[in-house]
């Protein structure tokens, strides 16, 4: 290859509220040549995820918070462009924690994990293996069949119903008959939301009377929450719930902005806790990581729905690396409608 | 009879914090002549628990909120005195929702729920009835074998640990093998945790370095946590969850004193809400009076452990029926260690 500059974002200071240019300098590098046991990924998507925000800060999460000075973490797909490993020859793509960058040196050593090879021809379009038929696809069948578990007759909830997540979690409770209402924050989204995905109804969460609409939206009470949002809108769905409801709490994208350094958090907490008692109900948190040992059952089966026309999806393409701090802003903005992703290169075969 | 007269607490306003005698008014009423498929039983001790007053609120609750003008719910223990039904004949000992009284018309048909006739003799003291061997007894049962499930090598945190919950859910955790780990507001009732009921070690929520004493006491994290208290202390200890963690909700008696009238709360919320996400943790509220079928396999197993020398309880005693608002506030203040009870009357073969 003949550019061996990577523009890279290294993390500089943990953010405190929307992520800027000081949290997250976006720099020019050498690459180095590569030794044996390496590979060079060209990114071509980046995922971009709420999950990024709790990353950065230093609260106790899931994984180690990115370290001052390093490459941010992120998720993405690539080609390979150079390689001195076997198992990934040129031309083939690849998954994983790319991170923040045009080019990532594939070193199994050297990585927080391996990146996986994906077979050849790709069974989808790379965006939709970052999105329907990836993490967030995956991560909304596990909550919806593991936690939720919506019959019919039953209501199902979904905050965030446009995203990425949620879009997918409320069509997969549509397709086990239970009354599925969403949350999102535009009038477009909400549109978007039953008309194109199905769902019975969806509450703009900005209306002033939205507790009302939902209260109206939901006459039989909540049997089960598909929770991505927190805060006040997670109280609300609370306050509704019936007895024996079940929460399966994927994120609270709510509170992640109150993330602050140095362990701080201005989060407002949760006022409704005591409905789980009064409602005998039961929340569980739970990641998508854990579960790769399922991750075919669960890609096959948002296949087959895929393929009989009961999921879909969209995404909102952000163009070029240096976009990805806006990219990422957009999502706590609710800009987006389904998967949000970086374009970072085309092919090389484009 | 001799004595037509009953005393009972009407509730005639919604409290604001602490119960005051404008909230509940002790007042003399007539006591009725009997009709056929009656009984009158003359209260000889009531139950005071952390419940009574969400009962008070209106809140949304597990059960209606006591009616403004109502005598106020209440659980106890009495003795038929007069009876013009077959099943309840004078002498006879009965529990159930006997009221903040001092005498209750057991008529199924006016009653929220009919009362229980207890097997005569009385297969414990009838104290022990409405406590360890009891609802109390049967709460803290349910929550540690359904929910928390500690085993040997894990940690198990109980709140309010020198209550009358909290002091059996932690023996029951010693008996699995667990480290148990309680908290509680003062020197004395962590000196009786310990010293007298075996926890492994119990925390004074109120010194100033609480929550570097509770990391001290779990080093290895928190597997488990039944939880009586809520709001800061929950948060301390949610925040030290392992992967996988289990919460049984059992209270939040720091939070009912703010339920106010007209459904107003002023909770100030749980702020690590989150963390069961990133520990992948699960949260179950329960209620004992789900599980009526289950009391005596619960009831079984208490006193099998009572016999074995492995389960203790001590009894906070107030006398008097004219003492019950200053009972009720006296388990906000953290005043009793373990079961707390208002002395009514006593039996009348005494």
């Amino acid at each position: 290859m003949t550019d061996r500059t990577n523009r890279c974002f290294r993390l500089r200071r943990r953010p405190d509220g929307l992520v800027t240019t000081d949290d997250l300098e976006l720099v020019e590098e050498g690459i180095p040549a590569l030794q044996d046991g390496q590979a060079l990924v060209r990114t071509l998507w980046l995922s971009v995820d709420p999950t990024n925000r709790i990353w950065m800060s230093d609260l106790r999460g899931y994984l180690p918070p990115v370290p001052i000075g390093a490459v941010m973490r992120g998720l993405g797909i690539g080609e390979v462009v150079e390689s001195r490993r076997d198992d990934m020859p040129v031309g083939a793509h690849v998954t994983g924690m790319l991170g923040f960058q045009d080019h990532c040196v594939a070193d199994d050593a050297q990585l927080e994990a391996p990146l996986t090879v994906l077979p050849d021809p790709l069974p989808a379009p790379p965006q939709a293996l970052l999105g329907a038929l990836g993490h967030t696809g995956i991560t909304a069948w596990l909550g919806i069949e593991d936690i939720c578990r919506p019959q019919a007759g039953e209501t199902l909830v979904v905050s965030a119903a446009a995203g990425a997540v949620g879009s997918i979690a409320g069509q997969l409770g549509k397709a086990h008959g239970a009354r599925v209402v969403g949350l999102a924050g535009t009038t477009e989204k909400c549109k978007h939301v039953v008309e194109d995905l199905g769902f019975d109804a969806c509450v703009n969460y900005k209306d002033l009377d939205w507790q009302e609409q939902l209260a109206d939206a939901t006459p039989d009470g909540i049997d089960a929450d598909f929770e991505n949002v927190g805060g006040e809108i997670m109280d609300a769905v609370l306050n509704r719930m019936n007895i024996g409801a079940r929460v399966a709490l994927c994120g609270m994208i709510s509170e992640y902005n109150d993330y602050g350094p140095g362990q701080s958090s201005t989060v407002p907490g949760q006022r409704a806790i005591g409905q789980f008692i009064m409602q005998r109900a039961t929340m569980t948190g739970f990641l998508v990581l854990d579960h790769a040992d399922r991750f075919p059952e669960a890609i096959g089966a948002l296949a087959t729905l895929a393929g009989e026309g009961k999921l879909r999806w969209t995404e909102t393409v952000v163009e070029g690396l240096e976009s990805t701090i806006d990219a990422l802003n957009q999502l706590f903005a609710g800009a987006n409608t389904g998967k949000l992703l970086v374009r970072v290169a085309e092919p090389s075969g484009a």
